[in-house]
């Protein structure tokens, strides 16, 4: 069969699937979550043979050690799929919540009530956990998913869309709520992105390269992340502590994640006093420091930064450094240089914090806290499909709330309009 | 100078402007707006008089009557305009409304900002009105605003966009925060639709076919609203009185509008009782029916609707009837044929109503009132830039808040990630 027909078919399924999604009660959705998590609990041995093979393949073929990396399931990775699902289905099912309830002046009483998108397809790479999370996460919130991992993990999602296929099954759901491609055709992904009849929105997971692919092919609405080149401003009003502190954990805590600090930014008047500390943290750490002149005149240990640090999302242990005037120049650098991810001011000042808050364009601004709390779990989401460094429709880290939509409600008594 | 750099020019500086607007508080805002509507006041007869020449060539050049009645402007449009604009100014700033800051275990505190989009292309045609009422939601909304009006409406567009500089001079705002296309170049269209880095969503206003060229050509994510193909339900549970009336409303009222009852579907128990008396009515209003087998049976004047009568959009004083079994297959027509504006159910049964809003996924779904409140001011928005029938980012009735989007704010006290 040729990709455009077999994919034209999934779309269809899925439209017709996501009718009765719509419609499903929490009940089953919950009971098609747990037996999923069930079901790869049990299939533990055959979900990582899978991957074994695919692991295999890949190295067979040479593919990069990193994505090689990814790749791996452990059985720590197994269990904590299970959980995921048994944790998404624990979380309140925000399909039918209904809000602002008011009577209009007419009698109607107008509010709005929360829908699903409908369908949503899901391009990803190396991981196969994706297979499981984004099938749970659009499932408890209504949409039928078609998913399309990485072709260096097929087998695995394959067994994995098994399991996940035997608890929709289980809870008398259908059966298409969610496919997972079986090609690695890579014209899939061209038909998946352009069938705009049958999906709704799309959400690439994985490198920049790919998501930069697919939101400029695609046909349908993504929710994208791309860069998370993060700021954390030391203002010269911040506590030296609180600043040392957070500057140290936005960056080393965690090297490779888009949350973490790319670029410190510190006021002229406490650099002198915060630079040294800091140095001397980060060259512990093993961090790599590149610096304006004004920052390499107090710590000699910094490489002259260039204009591309300034725009470089290192995700590794390397820090851009620079020193600014005030708070203007803080904001004006995160203005140009930023992704409009993540950026902190650090600041005991009341109106430069309220300032930093209004001015700062990013999907999440934080005063007196650190960058890597930025993230859906942290946030109290309880779940995540990712960030959107977009505006439109879903900003900052997006849990269930973000794959719904809000339609209006009206209750009457018989009003017409005069 | 070419178009291209023509349009480029117009997108760095309403970038540029939308970083002030953002900043821009209350007061200044609500200024511009007042002093837009003086100005437009001081220069109705400059208006008129742009306005009458812009008519008279469409005359000349034999553009189709309903445009041309379109583009006409009165005196009292111009009264309307300027009280529109004070109407907005009176409006809530949504711009830094912070709403559901809680603490989380790790002692920060999340909440969300509401903020401006960024810059917001407007497309649309005749109505020379459409300059005034979108300069004042975009500026109210804190975004900057490109916009291009029909070729036909070029000079009274022109003499309003002099009001609204003026406006925006008085109030200190930057005079790029409003721009209006001076070229009637239509490659100036095709510019403002893929300048993605200065425009961050597209509104057309319009006729269906200006909507779907847009829409397909866009590289920006589009706010539209295409179809009105609105139906009422008479369930055999309903109040006879309250469906008569609601029905009559729903088509009667007005014709050409997009919340107008198209398709009236009734249960097949209460036909014979209901569409006597709904047929003497509409005949006496002089609307068209066209009716299924069944309905054709109980009210012999009907002609006999075909397939696509289901699925149109008639604007006039036509409607399509159909006799259904029951609630299923009422949302079974609604979901097939339906174009996902308004739809209505007339029932006193419990059960049905909360069926019948929880299946059919419109924009607005009523329950005992006419489809024509579906309106941004009958839901009490204030105002609309248009109605959505898309899921993502906004559906409906687009107000100040569809112009905007949240961000996330987090307040801390040094905490760190462990």
């Amino acid at each position: 069969m040729d990709v455009q027909s077999y994919m034209h078919g999934v779309g269809r399924a899925a439209r017709a699937a996501s009718r009765e999604l719509a419609r499903a009660d929490t009940a089953a959705k919950n009971g098609a979550l747990e037996a999923m998590a069930a079901a790869i609990e049990r299939d533990r041995a055959r979900l990582l043979a899978a991957n074994a093979e695919d692991v295999a393949e890949a190295k067979r073929k040479g593919l990069e050690p990193a994505l090689v990396d990814r790749l791996g399931l452990t059985e720590k990775g197994v269990a904590s799929m299970a959980q995921g699902l048994r944790e998404i289905a624990q979380l309140p099912d925000p399909i039918g919540e209904i809000s602002d309830m008011a009577y209009r002046p007419s009698g109607i009483q107008v509010g709005r009530m929360r829908v699903p998108l409908g369908v949503i397809g899901i391009i990803y790479e190396a991981r196969p956990n994706v297979t499981a999370d984004a099938a749970g996460l659009c499932l408890k919130s209504g949409n039928a998913a078609i998913l399309r991992g990485g072709s260096e993990a097929i087998r695995c999602n394959q067994a994995i869309a098994a399991c996940v296929r035997e608890g929709l099954e289980a809870a008398g759901l259908p059966e298409a709520a969610v496919q997972v491609i079986e090609t690695t055709d890579r014209a899939a992904v061209g038909e998946l992105i352009t069938m705009r009849d049958y999906v709704d929105v799309i959400v690439p997971r994985g490198g920049k390269g790919l998501i930069e692919r697919i939101s400029a092919e695609s046909r349908i609405p993504v929710i994208k992340h791309l860069d998370g080149v993060c700021h954390v401003y030391i203002d010269d009003r911040a506590d030296l502590d609180k600043a040392i502190r957070i500057a140290d954990n936005a960056k080393t805590q965690r090297y490779g994640t888009c949350n973490t600090m790319e670029t410190l930014l510190v006021h002229v008047t406490i650099a002198s006093r915060a630079l040294p500390l800091l140095a001397q943290i980060y060259r512990e750490k093993g961090v790599e420091l590149r610096g304006c002149e004004r920052a390499r005149a107090i710590v000699d240990i910094m490489k002259p930064a260039t204009e591309e640090d300034w725009y470089a999302e290192y995700l590794a242990p390397i820090l851009a450094v620079r020193v600014v005037d005030d708070l203007d120049a803080a904001i004006e650098h995160i203005t140009v240089y930023g992704s409009q991810h993540t950026d902190a001011i650090v600041t005991e000042d009341y109106t430069r914090a309220r300032r930093f808050l209004r001015e700062v364009d990013s999907s999440s601004v934080m005063v007196n806290a650190s960058t890597r709390f930025a993230d859906g779990f942290e946030y109290g989401l309880g779940a995540e499909i990712g960030i959107s460094t977009d505006k439109l429709h879903a900003r900052g880290p997006v849990g269930l709330d973000g794959l719904t939509s809000l339609k209006y409600i009206v209750l009457g008594d018989g009003q017409i309009r005069t």
